[in-house]
């Protein structure tokens, strides 16, 4: 992909003198950005661009230029294309609309195009995007005009799906002053999408930290994978979110909308960050251009009591621990102070003190404490003192990067003085406590995710070969699988189900009933009736022989002569209800969930999900992210549950759903989870 | 209050020749502004600043000056304002730091001001803050140097605890272009508070809207009453909310912390603006310079698709409803474009187009709609496109005030321009849809509130007599109400008690289960023992005479032979429990809540608080907000449960505590709400 960011030559198609023509914006954006490879013009009529020909055709251009970029009517793009195809030009740019995102025929246009792109070879960016920027060599081919000096050359690269994202970004990167490194808007992503140039970044030298907007994700498990396999930061922001987003976004670049909650999970999962807009993402891109925050210890130093005390309300909101000042950190620091106005609190109030030597002084002396992980330090200035700060500035990035700790810098003082400063200094300054917090709070769970978040899932020994008879034979009959067959699978992968027998026979009832405890539910386990309990087809509390041939019958008639079994099944008085289920999702793969049980599913509309395998802290995590495990604590005084027996149940369900791919979904509703031990007590399985 | 914020002699104590000294900046700022009165200056030694003397001594004054600016040190203050006193001043402003918030000695001084004051009727601002800044005339008097220019005489006054966080609004509100009108720091508000200002800036024809910035609430009932008798919006910036921030709020200026739910919820009651943040604050200053948003449908326009799905997804989490654009709509504009690109949706995507114009055109006809309340504009331009924008943004500005609607103007492009746009359009621009949507929906819940929330609370015909004689009785004997007077008391107060007889004997147990439907519950009625459930003093579901003696017998024992009663109460099996209750806040007086009751209290923390009284939509928006709702609006197809009546209970407990100031608390759990009425099943009623 280095040709496609580094061509040696490239041909801009669809070039004319006209002064409303945008291509030649891309012409001009070449030479503005001193691009430094050979440009040839492309154009329907003949004529003269910044002293270059414009050619009437591809074919007669050289074989061989490295990168087409075209910007014309979209139904000359398939002729256009077949001709670079014949000049083995290997790469298109397509900046073209009115593809998929406009019209049926848009959408016939796009199949064509990928057709003649796959006949010759030709990978494709776009359409329906503003191309690429590369600020290393000038290799920038959007058609809005830019300009050299507003933004500088630096680590970050971003790939976004929307051209005026992608604008929206330079232009927010520029404002922070963090400079840039790549960008690449990928439009309706018919070809190359953003696994593809993700792969790409990771392995550019150019590039420390990566942005992604989408409106779309299609790959999102081999997203996952990509990210995990890198140690560069990756932040993200998706949009397309919610109901109302959804129309506007197929039309916009042909996105379809993702399941948000698993997103989320997924971007857990993989230690992506997610921006939730366009401040959170430049905030993390700002922070982790420093050193990581290794652990949750916070100093506030403040300028300003009032805003110390803002700052901590943040604090306390983003789960930092303020790092306790002790006695002997006020001894050592007590030399620096004219008086002793100030007292050794977290947050640190500078307030009365106005030699900014000591600032620096004092924030040495907090770096050096070993239990510190980070500072916010609360700058403000103004008159005379602004250029005062400018030194303190200096020296905060001095000490930031001296003792390998993030002093997250928020400055308030006049505008002007902070465009200056930004572009003086190469160190990120944040306007609002609020955001510096946000920010130190991405770092921390970065790192922390970094270091615990990879471990590998634990492969239980299983009964692999029962399990896949079982699949197999479902899967030959064409069906689901029945109540029987669901409880032998979760049985074969060592989920326990609550004790209970299968009879065929009412003269079997008997017996049963004799091996078991009483109460016990009877349910029925049928081809034609999956909904069981709403038709009648389950019966619970059945204490005595009578009772459960009554439940028999009734169960009987409601099976109108088919074929049919009962379960008959102890019934579990003690523990809490939860859920355990599994599902697959067409962009993550197998998910896992887990939830409140009984009445509350509908009540608090709360579950928390994975993408399969995870391991054991992310099954610990679902668990706990839960509201259900206020419940499993035991309130009110009663004993803990067992909540590590059903941690295993849930790993053991997500090496199910790896196992089978032919496994659409698991419901297991409820699992009981008692004192010791956690069971199924009912449970469906359904297949692809 | 005129004379303080308009005087028209001003004596500036503490002022030395000393390049140092604080107080000469207070000078200086009063001359750099232009201060329309005379200035006098007092220090400890002789000399000249300014060419002005300063005089040694409070008594070479001549009488009746109209404000005193004292800065020195605290030790000093007693002293000087004694002087003060003698020469008829009666407006001080102390800066002076040291006081109540630094030591116990400093509380001594503190209290001596506060006398000296009272004794000879000077009024305080202050002391430990940075004073008054009053745009109009100039009086600005913070020990921080600022420079006239960089701030706009405007409709908006702030009022802030802390003197940095004065001085952070100050920027915040020059930087985004906002005039200001006053400013005042109130530092520890030994003397005149929030309430003093608040009253004077609702009649101050130069204040428009109005900023609190708090640590503390004190008087947080009187606050909810004046902001009611205005119409001016009121954002206040509550900080010290966590448990970190606590001790700092009290260093700095000596704040205790308040309940922050009940904050929340008083607030929500008095239509005041909650920010949470310096930039929350901020946006909604910007949108309430604009006209209101009178509904709830809302048209994005936006130059990038992309952006336009941003703004979408952030458009439903605040419940906008995008308006849907008509094929009518289409037709209508359709002659303005050059192609049919463009299509009728909302977000409405105006990135094909280049041609400025038709963007007004386009915007006057969305502005014309009837159903359409507010309108998002995202704009973006670069290069030459900047220039054809001022007149966009003048021409936007135009429509807004035409139309009466708010069109929320996010424009992307580079800082310059912003900077420039925002010196010479008097409009406010966002440059994140983000902020831009959370401004709209402020001003929509603003409107919205201000035409549903003022109504009156309603007056239920109740036994008043009998309320205040159980009360009386109770009083007498120090004690709390007995289950069996508390249940009385919400009888008189028409909130329906499940069925229940009270007994003193155990023979009297025979007539009483013949009267009642079994089960029954026996439960204790005792001085001594209040927690009757955790004592075993209550027994459930006893379904015969037998079960009931044998009850008695284990309730005897447990009083030990105390005078002692039995309340019979007959079960509530059906319906769902929930919890009403009442209690006192220090700063905001009556409060009632609701929430969940049984083990749901426990697992889910949750409940939904207002401050009594309460009107009949503030009870509805109560329950409606908590995650109750779910259980009583009917779950897995039960039938719906009596909402109405439950909200008349509410209504009615309000009504008693606001009747009732003996009574601190009020917990009635559960109540068991049915498909017809809401009826206690147990209650415990705390006198102060």
């Amino acid at each position: 992909m280095d040709q496609l960011f580094y061509p040696k030559s490239v041909v801009v198609i669809g070039v004319s003198e006209n002064p409303d023509n945008l291509a030649r914006i891309i012409a001009e954006n070449l030479f503005e950005f001193q691009f430094n490879g050979e440009i040839f013009l492309v154009g329907k009529r003949e004529g003269i661009f910044l002293g270059r020909k414009i050619c009437t055709s591809v074919d007669d251009l050289k074989e061989g230029i490295d990168v087409a970029v075209i910007l014309t009517p979209a139904h000359a793009v398939p002729g256009i294309l077949e001709a670079c195809g014949r000049k083995k030009i290997r790469w298109a740019i397509i900046e073209t609309g009115g593809f998929r995102e406009y019209s049926e025929e848009g959408a016939g246009l796009e199949k064509e195009v990928l057709r003649i792109a796959k006949k010759w070879g030709i990978r494709i960016v776009g359409p329906n995007g503003i191309g690429i920027i590369n600020v290393e060599n000038g290799f920038i081919v959007p058609f809005v005009k830019l300009k050299r000096g507003t933004v500088n050359k630096g680590k970050v690269s971003i790939l976004a799906q929307s051209g005026g994202v992608s604008l929206a970004y330079f232009n927010l990167l520029a404002s922070a002053n963090v400079g840039i490194a790549k960008i690449v808007s990928m439009g309706n992503k018919l070809d190359l999408n953003e696994i593809d140039y993700l792969r790409y970044l990771i392995q550019d030298p150019q590039t420390d930290i990566i942005g992604i907007y989408l409106e779309s994700l299609e790959r999102g498990r081999e997203l996952i994978e990509v990210a995990r396999s890198t140690l560069k930061p990756i932040i993200l922001h998706k949009a397309n979110t919610g109901e109302e987003s959804k129309l506007i976004a197929k039309l916009h670049t042909a996105a379809l909308a993702n399941d948000d909650r698993v997103v989320e999970a997924a971007l857990k999962q993989a230690d992506i960050v997610r921006a939730k807009d366009f401040r959170a993402f430049g905030n993390a891109v700002k922070i982790l251009s420093l050193p990581p925050m290794k652990g949750n210890s916070l100093v506030v130093l403040s300028r300003s009591g009032g805003i110390a005390i803002v700052a901590a309300d943040s604090a306390e909101k983003h789960g930092f621990r303020l790092f306790p000042l002790t006695k002997k950190f006020q001894d050592r620091i007590a030399s620096f102070f004219r008086a002793k106005v100030i007292q050794p609190t977290n947050p640190l109030d500078l307030g009365d003190l106005f030699d900014f030597d000591l600032y620096i002084k004092i924030l040495d002396q907090v770096l050096r404490i070993k239990g510190v992980d980070g500072i916010l330090f609360q700058h403000g200035a103004t008159g005379l003192e602004k250029e005062y700060s400018r030194t303190l500035i200096q020296k905060v990035k001095e000490l930031s990067s001296r003792h390998q700790k993030p002093v997250a810098l928020c400055y308030f003082t006049e505008d002007e003085e902070l465009a200056f400063i930004k572009k003086a200094l190469d160190y990120p300054i944040f306007t609002e406590p609020e955001d510096a917090l946000t920010a130190l709070a991405v770092s921390r769970d970065h790192y922390r995710k970094q270091n615990v978040m990879r471990k590998k899932p634990p492969s239980y020994p299983v009964d692999h070969g029962r399990a896949k008879a079982l699949l197999k034979k479902a899967k030959r009959e064409k069906r689901d699988l029945l109540l029987s067959e669901a409880f032998e699978l979760l049985q074969a992968y060592g989920i326990p189900v609550a004790e209970y027998h299968v009879i065929y026979r009412k003269e079997d009832l008997r017996e049963v009933m004799k091996k078991m405890e009483d109460p016990v539910a009877l349910k029925v386990i049928s081809l034609k009736i999956s909904h069981k309990s709403d038709m009648g087809g389950v019966i619970l509390n059945i204490a005595h022989l009578s009772g459960a041939e009554e439940a028999y019958e009734k169960i009987r008639r409601l099976t109108r002569g088919d074929r049919f079994g009962i379960l008959v099944q102890k019934m579990v008085l003690q523990g809490k209800e939860v859920i355990l289920g599994a599902r697959r999702d067409p962009s993550f793969g197998p998910i896992v969930l887990f939830g409140l049980g009984g009445i509350y599913v509908e009540i608090f509309k709360e579950s928390s999900l994975r993408v399969a395998p995870i391991n054991r802290s992310g099954a610990e995590e679902m668990i706990s992210e839960s509201k259900a495990i206020n419940l499993l604590k035991g309130v009110r005084g009663e004993p803990p549950l067992d909540i590590e027996a059903l941690t295993e149940n849930l790993l053991r369900l997500s090496q199910l759903m790896i196992d089978f791919p032919e496994i659409e979904g698991v419901d297991i509703n409820p699992v009981k989870v008692l004192e010791k031990g956690a069971v199924a007590v009912d449970a469906r399985i359904l297949l692809t």
